[in-house]
């Protein structure tokens, strides 16, 4: 017990995005350490026989509304891309060369940066080009970034991000377990908190 | 401004269930009416291309670890019925049967009761004569309940309950809309409240 929050996400994802803004503070306040996983939605729906939220019939306009409402609701700056969603292997093989190559602390300093310019400035980080600039702005290593998210070996890390999430049953973004508990969405981060609280809900 | 909470629920709805043990003491919080409208998810789910949480793959799964967990998170008794989902069109045309009979307010008392009996105590409401059974427990004329529901006009109220709901984007359970505003799952509570408060988000 008292393990790690093992945090699944996709870059793509505005409840994601959410988490990650407080996921931190939420477990250092329990002395707990996250582990930050990014994955491939894409490949996860592929197994849920799922689809991106904005293209269902119905639910897609309403979760538009809900997105803006949310981040109004919990204070969290929020624009809508105009690009949505996007592709986000860049992004995510991105972080995983940092966390191999310079370490996680780092790595989740790039990955809220990566989600506040796509959710709040609108930049396109599908785009390499906008992630080399990103990677510039935090002092890292741009170049050796953009060289490396592209090697056989980092390819390989995200995919077996994906089949881990996969074999934990992770079917959405955001996805924590912590000591065995799954906690699928940014509106469970209450019961998340209770949890860790208290041990047990 | 200042509008009823428009509460669309069908009866095989676990969040629909959890929606309609708390939704009358929080609008009576903020001096507004409910409008309780039974409505066929099957019929909804057509158009929204969704189906029942249960069946999709991993998602069903956790969703019934979040039943049991959001239930004793929020202190409201539940058991997952043996026979889940079922056919509510019988349950959703007693309670229009009672609205238009005895009045709303008894058939509030019917519905929660309704949704007590499948979700405390395992009756499969589904089946007429637990309907029935109901009805007398709460001083109905159960026999008059059980022929005007397979009457025509009662059949063609529900359906009308359906297309309102689609009317309106409605597209799952339960869903609230008060003042135009839409508020999908008892997830959404905590912002429902805060919009009755405040009068916006």
């Amino acid at each position: 017990m008292a393990g790690d929050l093992d945090f699944y996400f996709d870059f793509s994802s505005p409840y994601g995005y959410f988490a990650a803004m407080r996921i931190d503070a939420l477990a250092a306040k329990y002395r707990r350490k996250v582990n930050w996983t990014p994955i491939l939605l894409g490949a996860v729906f592929k197994v849920s026989g799922s689809m991106p939220l904005t293209m269902i019939p119905l639910k897609g306009e309403y979760a538009l509304h809900d997105f803006l409402r949310s981040a109004r609701f919990h204070g969290i700056p929020f624009r809508q891309p105009a690009t949505f969603p996007i592709a986000t292997q860049s992004a995510a093989r991105a972080m995983v060369w940092l966390q191999q190559t310079v370490g996680a602390e780092p790595a989740i300093a790039f990955a809220k940066a990566a989600y506040q310019a796509y959710f709040v400035d609108g930049i396109d980080i599908g785009d390499p080009a906008n992630l080399q600039h990103l990677a510039e702005k935090q002092g890292l290593d741009a170049a050796a970034m953009l060289e490396g998210l592209n090697s056989a070996p980092i390819k390989e890390q995200l995919k077996n991000n994906v089949e881990r999430a996969l074999q934990n049953k992770v079917f959405g973004s955001p996805y924590v377990i912590v000591d065995g508990e799954p906690f699928w969405g940014f509106d469970r981060f209450d019961q998340l908190e209770s949890f860790l609280m208290n041990g047990s809900i």
